[in-house]
């Protein structure tokens, strides 16, 4: 077992572009070991996650077109923390952006990296209840579907086609997790 | 609710490194909205992740460094499906290489996408079983800490800060779903 951290020997951008920027890094391990990595540069303020539940033990998802994967995608509602912002705060802005509603109760259920020896990146995971209806304008192309789906049918959820996302998995479990406790 | 994909304007690379090639490209929505994009370019044939569990039912995970978080992280092996090889060949290259056992049983769970709206990247999450001793040559820079959690703790190992990977705890969660099956 390790504890002790690779010293950094060079780190410099080495591609950029309007979202993205890459760093090479070079990096000796403890064992004297040298590797040069390539990583997705942060600079934003990470990300969030929504778990919105309504009084009927629904939760709200949402269907709209993904550019990566070139198709329609269900997941959950999502952005970025803008400067200024806590987690709870980006939460119920795009909970109101992009479902309509905003939330009476946010809680932080946990942070979660998406490829860790590549990104930086963190999103914050939030369950959001005591929903009400209220709309702010997004920057979304066209109108995003909203889909309610019971958290108790999870499994019948999951396998849908449309559901791939393994941040908005590992949301749903975890939300179903903190409720039943 | 649209079905109507859109249209793509136009498509290029605008930044390439040794890993990592941004694409550019533009869309016209069906209701005439165009918008500009990028997304990280696939070309890799994907990734798998294993969830291995040994005949005690526990799983074996990894704790190594990520050069993208700047920590060790504790996660599941994984690495790249390579040409010509399936899924289920690369989850047991994988775990040769990264906890020095092969399967006797290999069982496809689901696949899982990234980030949707900036990757075209899908992992495939395999379950492991019937363990037996088998160590390949990996290209890690140090050995890999080998950590076995018994499954049924599954809630005290989220708990556990260096575990953050949102496709690990996905995998994790489908794994015990479908062995509770």
């Amino acid at each position: 077992m390790s504890d002790r951290y690779p010293e950094t020997l060079h780190c410099s951008t080495v591609a950029r572009s309007r979202l993205f920027r890459v760093e090479a890094l070079g990096l000796r391990f403890s064992n004297g070991a040298e590797v040069e990595y390539e990583r997705l540069g942060g600079g934003s303020h990470g990300a969030v996650l929504v778990v919105p539940i309504n009084e009927r033990g629904e939760v709200l998802l949402i269907r709209e077109y993904a550019a990566g994967t070139g198709r329609y995608e269900l997941g959950l509602p999502k952005g970025r923390i803008e400067a200024g912002e806590d987690c709870l705060q980006a939460a119920n802005r795009e909970l109101m952006e992009e479902v309509g509603c905003g939330a009476e109760q946010l809680t932080a259920l946990r942070s979660v990296t998406l490829a860790p020896a590549y990104f930086s990146h963190r999103t914050e995971l939030v369950l959001a209840e005591q929903l009400f209806e209220r709309r702010l304008p997004g920057d979304e192309p066209e109108p995003i579907e909203v889909v309610a789906w019971p958290l108790d049918g999870l499994g019948r959820l999951l396998a849908e086609a449309e559901l791939t996302e393994a941040r908005s998995i590992a949301a749903l479990y975890v939300a179903r997790d903190h409720l039943q406790r």
